[in-house]
């Protein structure tokens, strides 16, 4: 047994650096994304693969108190047969086990849940090889994405939610002495003791595209302020999850703490026992990402909880003008293949005015420009090994419904197409872009999640601000990003982003893409527009998991 | 014109000591609360009174937009005509005028704001004497409370909710640079600016007992996250707001500000303007005191707000033993006597265990413990002038009602008696307390907001200690109090307190009373029980009135 006290100590240091590097916000990360051998040892990428292969087949070994049966859902997008099986929880018995660990936890208090954390998080970067082919076989992503974005981009997250849990749960002294001096007499003297004490069971509703990374922050931030968690994951992509679960029980135990602190709820598909958790009166946290529909439903009907969610929206690029024209074509075109756009931050409409926009390449016309947008995705996707790489595989028959309920509209500029020979089981394509004019507001308010992008004609830039202002205040987004070199354009568009509530990206051209945020430095998702409640991470998306209890006495 | 910023210089000192004040939690005031004039000089009082009486009888000079005609529905508790109107509000015109002086609030940006809200606490502050007769004459608190509660103690709580807000607000930088090191070639640079914007428009719902120390938290944490914030005054307290908001007008005109920021809401009783605000679409805030009937409607019904609440409940007292049965009986009848229980603090219920207790005095069954009570409160209150210095008067019709139903029971250990003579206009009373059973909880279990309290036996201490629990997590409480001299009944009453989700006082015999909370040091309500969904003050109570929105580019 190591005590929870230990584990705070052994991870101190990085607690601390962690913690600054949440106030500071410049580049900061703990746990390397690169897959190499230098870094994570000659041998780690052949042991995850065969720690991987031998969970195949067979049923998953992790406790669940109360399961009843067992359920296999998941297909792996790449083609191969998973045939991973998981205990079929009971969800009364997740709440009643959950409530049973919870006060000697409470007892553990701040530091030492911190270091239970960080301990889990350094056991999971140990198997980010494991989990990325985890990771892979579920959400369909390219290997060395599973890896970066399910591994240790999603640790980065977690330990940043345990940092701000850490420093909320910190801030008020856990013991003050108090003296008020009075006149003519001794002070009046209190001794008095704070004790944080968590918001009761919480509820992770983990995601079919990111498991791990969505679900992270809010499984971290509620363990640590004192809360036992139920992982609810997608009936499509359990396994990262019942492997980061495996991996909390096992150092909850070894620090003599219940590990139903952490509990799977696997389920049948259509089970619902997401609804079932989420009103049950003892669940009073709730983390959702997912489709808005039931993000609304929950932040609607799970009245007895504080709810996170992250849901979905209308990710819109304005382009007025650029001094790099290739570089934004080039960082564009890669930001809507990327995993096939199968990201809640990948652009879908991008607004360009009717004038057309003037570039270091000279003027081009709209029609240009969706013709050079449509080149550079050929051009980034014309070999099918590195096309695969970057667009992985579509997850599911929905993503794949809507694609080629795209795909068969008028005005297509880029059609889709299939990237084939490479992964046979697969279905790997190539992103559609339509040309829409700004009256086809039918079509473009409408989130098509997926390889589905709009190229859609406006009066003038000043047209796009007002768009992006009026479609996101409406239906949400997550990401907004502008090119432009005019100054005035610029200031405009960052009025508007405020105005919409949304978080901007301006011009990028390089190696940094709209559709990814990074940990201890940028926020993701902002809680100012429909597309979420909650922002990864801050002050807000902690302090409201739990309460702060004083007594006090006389000296 | 004084600058947000400059004003932000001038008081850079005070507002740094108070965030730090907010850390430490120890001693703390930066507002003296003695109304004496080695502090507030010669004159102050006398000027004070005379500002007081020029106000009566005539139409109170504020500018409300849209309002339509005046209200006059005040009536002091102690006698004389007040006869002061007020421009009645029109709900949909203040909203309109709050959401148009948003936008350059918002550009003001933290600090200036909190420059701007010290500035109005310190004029506030200047007007302690005026302030605590106007308190004194819409609550019927006694003058010396209604100067401290009223004016020191709640500028005090109004300087903490700005500490919090400036801490958080500044939580993230504003300009970061980000440079990530990629291997062999130059590291991705972005420069990013985070932004603090306010969530929407901030309805503060007034009380009629605590007008200004439990409007002004939400009031100036709503302020300095950048939010505008219309002020809805009970309609039996609205001169301390009216002069709150006249105040706060004043220094926003002054900084170049919208003085729409902050608005009066007056309204004849009956209007339900409240519940109109607290539901139109752009009200994304609520700050509510008053009774549970209502602040649960609020809760259910603001959907679209965030709901800070701060309700009634059951406030518990455990009697097990004590070193000190004189100072206990004397510090208990004061807690009761004080503002003759028109406290959301005052205790309610006290539970002693059919065994009696063990006191310095010897054993005292529950018969004598009840007598001991009764005559510490005629000790307490024989002086008549005495009596009415504590007591203060009835606030209205409703308390009085209580307490007449209350007299009426069987079982009346200590009658309530009339306090005549002093103070011919005003109905001054003082406490019941009557004997009950622990079966009787149908009683018990109902507030009976004002002087009325019930001396409960029960099986033993453990008993008491679970119907604290039960009874608390089942209707609330803001306050709990156990006296003990025995280690492991104070270490469980701490455990059933955490359990209970209510803050706990051990043993006070001497000058610090249950009901009285110090800013900087001790939380007001938890949210942990249905008393309240917030705490005055945490970071909890400001980190959900604004969003940090991000922008970020190459360098």
């Amino acid at each position: 047994m190591t005590t929870p006290a230990e584990f705070f100590q052994t991870h101190a240091e990085l607690l601390d650096q962690a913690v600054r590097a949440t106030t500071t916000r410049d580049y900061w990360s703990a746990f390397p994304e690169s897959p190499s051998k230098s870094v994570y040892g000659e041998t780690a990428a052949g042991e995850g693969e065969s720690a991987f292969q031998a969970l195949l087949g067979r049923p998953f070994p992790i406790e669940v108190p109360g399961a009843v049966g067992s359920v296999a859902t998941e297909r792996s997008p790449w083609g191969p047969e998973l045939g991973v099986s998981y205990p079929k929880a009971d969800p009364l018995a997740l709440v009643a086990a959950a409530r049973a660990a919870t006060s000697a936890w409470r007892a553990v208090g701040p530091e030492g849940r911190a270091g239970v954390a960080a301990e889990i998080i350094k056991r999971i970067n140990a198997r980010s090889f494991e989990l990325a082919h985890a990771v892979q076989h579920t959400t369909g992503q390219a290997f060395v994405m599973a890896f970066q974005a399910g591994g240790p981009h999603a640790q980065d997250r977690a330990l940043e939610a345990v940092a701000y849990a850490l420093a909320a749960t910190r801030s008020i002294p856990a013991t003050t002495e108090w003296s008020k001096p009075q006149r003519g007499g001794d002070p009046l003297r209190l001794s008095k003791t704070s004790t944080v004490v968590g918001r009761g069971v919480s509820l992770v509703i983990g995601c079919t595209t990111f498991p791990t990374w969505n679900s992270y922050p809010g499984l971290f931030a509620s363990l640590v302020t004192g809360n036992p968690v139920i992982v609810k994951p997608h009936p499509g992509a359990v396994l990262p999850l019942a492997i980061t679960v495996q991996i909390c029980r096992e150092v909850l135990a070894e620090a003599g703490q219940n590990p139903d602190l952490v509990t799977l709820a696997a389920e049948e598909p259509g089970d619902g026992i997401a609804a079932t958790l989420a009103t049950h009166p003892d669940v009073r946290i709730v983390d959702f990402t997912g489709s808005s529909e039931f993000g609304n439903w929950l932040e609607a009907n799970a009245r007895q909880a504080v709810v996170y969610t992250e849901k979905a929206g209308l990710n819109t690029v304005v382009v007025d003008s650029t001094d790099d024209y290739k570089g934004l074509l080039r960082n564009l075109s890669f930001s809507l293949s990327l995993y096939s756009g199968q990201m809640c931050t990948t652009p879908q409409n991008i607004l360009v005015p009717a004038s057309g926009i003037e570039t270091d390449a000279g003027h081009r016309s709209v029609e240009e420009f969706g013709a050079d947008l449509a080149g550079a995705l050929d051009k980034l996707l014309g070999d099918p090994a590195r096309a695969a790489g970057t667009l992985g595989a579509i997850v599911n028959d929905g993503v794949l419904a809507r694609l080629t309920e795209a795909a068969g509209a008028s005005g297509v500029i880029h059609p889709t197409t299939e990237v084939a020979g490479e992964h046979p089981g697969a279905t790997i394509r190539t992103p559609v872009v339509i040309s829409l004019d700004a009256a086809d507001d039918k079509t473009y308010t409408r989130e098509w999640f997926g390889p589905v992008s709009f190229v859609i004609t406006t009066e003038s830039t000043e047209h796009s601000l007002r768009i992006l202002v009026e479609t996101v205040r409406a239906h949400g987004a997550l990401t907004a990003l502008v090119h432009s070199n005019r100054p005035e354009i610029l200031s405009a568009a960052r009025e508007a982003a405020l105005d919409a509530g949304v978080h901007l990206a301006e011009n990028l051209t390089g190696g940094v893409f709209v559709n990814q945020t990074a940990a201890f430095s940028d926020l993701h998702g902002s809680g100012a527009n429909p597309a979420a409640t909650a922002s990864l991470s801050d002050d807000h998306f902690v302090t409201g998991r739990f309460f702060t209890l004083q007594s006090r006495h006389h000296v």
